[in-house]
């Protein structure tokens, strides 16, 4: 190890923690805090134990929140008609980025994955199924990555939805990015870009 | 802005704060700090404020320090003929890790930059001529970067210390770096390498 001072060994090993960020960010980061005005330091704390203490899930779609409901379950303008269900909080807030959508949105809180030991019970499956109850729901998109889990959670869910038969169930589009090149892309991309082929 | 909830917001802006931390993953980050454990939170945010409270100058070598002296100046078995001159603490760690330099140091705070107003006074010159009173210093690194600012400031300060005539002055060596390619590096480097050639 090099001569660090423990107080500020003790900082990079805690920001090396963080997910990529390795040695030489981390050392980058805490010579930054370091260097940096006290104020922003302090703020910095205090932004992170804030965080921790008043950030908790909205009890209608499991989004992070400080309030009962996040600010989009609160949010009146918002389509009710629609609910998007996501693995994740990030994944909600990469379709918000969009500013393409506008209806409501269900967390799952992961995907279904058998060999890491994580079933339907532990995800809000549950819930989502008795918010579906709700005559005003008309269409459930799953927005779930196109990885093995996320069809599989799809299939899963949209197995237990069917049955309902009230409101449609959709699935977002997976194939060639945008900027992408057929000539570069996977088979499997392809091949679902394909598959998802729509009239013109 | 997205709908984030206001603590987290407050929390990715402060992250976004940090050097190679765009938006993207300031909230990478903060996700994983909201879902991580408590306990985690906490001895990151306390090693942040810690750090500012305990962490300051060495009054030798001015390299970051928790104690008077820093862990290698307070070091006996450092070699102190050799005095080897930087310009932030960033770059002292950089030769530490080479485990090729067992002398001492001297951090500059920066270097000089009439541009941006900062001038001899402003680094720590003054205390690295005191230094080098000492009988015991035999040889003078200095290692700035190649830049212009680093140049200027390296000849700045060997011809105050030349005068001195006890001991060595150099400079670390500049040219291609290692696993580089004549081809494809700049001219400046390339011109740097050959006036550096050495005897084999």
């Amino acid at each position: 190890m090099l001569n660090y001072s423990p107080p500020l060994s003790k900082l990079i090993e805690c920001l090396q923690r963080l997910p990529g960020i390795g040695p030489k960010s981390a050392q980058r980061l805490a010579f930054h805090i370091l260097r940096g005005p006290e104020a922003q330091a302090r703020e910095l704390a205090e932004a992170i134990l804030t965080v921790k203490e008043a950030i908790h899930y909205c009890k209608q779609c499991f989004n992070f929140s400080d309030q009962e409901l996040c600010p989009i379950c609160a949010d009146e303008r918002r389509d009710r008609s629609r609910l998007c269900v996501v693995s994740e909080p990030q994944d909600l807030m990469a379709l918000e980025r969009t500013r393409e959508y506008d209806g409501m949105y269900h967390v799952l809180g992961g995907v279904l994955a058998p060999m890491d030991g994580i079933g339907p019970d532990d995800l809000r499956i549950r819930e989502l199924l008795a918010r579906t109850q709700s005559d005003e729901v008309q269409e459930v998109i799953l927005a779930l990555n196109p990885s093995v889990e996320g069809d599989a959670t799809a299939n899963y869910i949209a197995q237990l939805l069917k049955p309902l038969g009230r409101f449609r169930i959709t699935r977002i589009a997976s194939g060639l990015p945008v900027g992408g090149d057929l000539d570069y892309a996977d088979q499997v991309t392809v091949a679902k870009a394909l598959a998802g082929r729509q009239e013109m």
